[in-house]
């Protein structure tokens, strides 16, 4: 099996950070994380993906050998002048808050990236939790892709929020975790947040719930995807990244998008997320095969299948 | 159709109780509530019911005729000297916490209920949230009953920990809520805590998740059934209980315990539940039909079913 022989292109623009990260379970310093490294992982177990960031000049090289092996194209990964984002990160008991506890932005300041033509013609896109504006930069450099996804977060809200609003009305799906979902829009129901939201524009919300898995809204339906129930859950970060980097991966594999299409998707995703989590930064990830991913997938579907009412 | 022509009885031992409820959509002053009461209703629309509880002489008449006409047995409903249960309690927009305001036991503070010769031999049993030492002497008047299981709270496990380990020892199923199983093992993860509470000598462990469905573990499986996605919820109150009734209900219908009918019972549980909270107090339930129940079944079953993985 070749799993990039088939589907289209995906371009992701994001962050690549260098993270340290404690957990009940244990920590990780000066690991590889940031959210387009996590996506462009995820998603390299289907298809073709270009990968747009910046790093610092203290990047360590082996890192572009890990993107490398895992066949993401980093002719847009910049090595700026200065220092590497840096995130600083822990989790209590609950995993599904994480505590942020010092960002350095260094490079990240002045990331403005100019897309090649290769990039600007790339069918799916993905503008993972990044600033607002720039997320608008890139949206006006795209021509006629086929299908535009963004990631977003509570920082954005907060001090962002018109820009953030203006990308989500050019984009086919918005992603976003549910306590985002909530602030975004006032709204402590989901589904009427998800409706509000595909009021702007994107005809496509998927809302992540952490360890409850992930709901889907698009057109007149709903779909509940449940996270796949973990005994050992090490490190949550990345998780919503490389959920959404398994769907996208997917869905430019498939290389259209249909109902039925979209809810294999968010399995994917839900399949590379609890793997992400068994290990610190993209140890398990790296490690991962496409069988892994789709094991996963059909254990999922064994513990959500259900027969008909029985009378 | 007729619901009640096939299946085993079911007999409930729990409260029935005087609630006031205050949540952000409006509040209820002094309406039925209990967890016998949504439990008994809830199941009523499966098989006959025995209703083992007590009130006082404040218990308004109207409601031993709603609990009739649903067929519910209410002999076992005895009216004692002094007044009924009484809880008072609020919520805010995360529906999933209630707080508990104010709870005068009354009457259930002299309940220790002698069951009768046709209770002791009902073959299914469900032993609501109520004192662990009730529970035990409940469990020991049964005669070889086919099938027991058993709910609680947080007071038991901080209170009353030893008799509810032993309660939990002699029964088929546990029902908790996910907070519940955490503090009554020290673990976090739910996986774990299921597993643990399953070595007490209960074969399945259902975990309520509240708005995120339900986790169902027995012997090799894990079934995580999804909440039905409502626009508008008025009232929690009473969601596991009825989530616990059609759940009982259906596997007493069905007269035997398999993985298969325990997938379907849960989903028959979230969809009476959804139903539940779409109103204060019964307000809903007592407006059901057996074909909604089955209808929301049908929903749920499209909210969550996916296609094989597409190579």
């Amino acid at each position: 099996m070749t799993p990039h022989a088939t589907g289209k292109q995906l371009l992701v623009v994001g962050t690549v950070a260098i993270d340290s990260v404690e957990t009940p379970f244990g920590k990780a310093e000066d690991v590889l994380g940031g959210s387009a490294t996590y996506f462009s992982v995820a998603s390299s177990f289907f298809t073709k993906v270009r990968l747009v960031a910046v790093v610092g000049e203290d990047f360590p090289e082996q890192h572009f050998d890990l993107f490398k092996k895992h066949g993401v194209n980093v002719a847009g990964l910049v090595k700026a002048r200065g220092k590497t984002f840096r995130w600083k990160g822990s989790y209590g008991y609950d995993l599904n808050v994480a505590n942020t506890l010092e960002t350095k932005l260094n490079v990240l300041v002045q990331f403005d990236p100019t897309l090649t033509e290769e990039e600007k013609l790339t069918p799916f896109v993905f503008l993972a939790n990044i600033d607002p504006d720039l997320q608008l930069r890139v949206l006006n450099q795209l021509r006629q892709p086929a299908f535009v996804a963004l990631d977003s977060m509570n920082l954005w809200i907060e001090t962002k929020k018109e820009p953030l609003l203006k990308a989500m009305g050019m984009v086919d799906m918005v992603v976003l975790n549910e306590a985002e979902a909530r602030e975004l829009t006032g709204m402590s129901n989901l589904i009427k947040a998800a409706k509000e939201i595909r009021r702007l524009g994107a005809s496509i919300v998927v809302i992540k719930q952490g360890e409850y898995g992930a709901l889907g809204i698009f057109e007149d339906e709903v779909f509940s995807a449940p996270a796949y129930p973990l005994e050992d859950v090490f490190d949550p970060t990345g998780a919503g990244d490389s959920f959404a980097g398994g769907m996208m991966g997917y869905l430019a594999r498939q290389g259209k998008i249909t109902g039925d299409n979209l809810r294999q998707a968010m399995i994917v995703g839900s399949a590379v997320a609890s793997y992400n989590v068994e290990a610190f930064s993209l140890g398990r990830l790296t490690q991962l095969s496409f069988n892994d991913i789709v094991n996963r997938y059909n254990e999922i579907k064994r513990i959500t299948v259900f027969d008909d009412f029985a009378h």
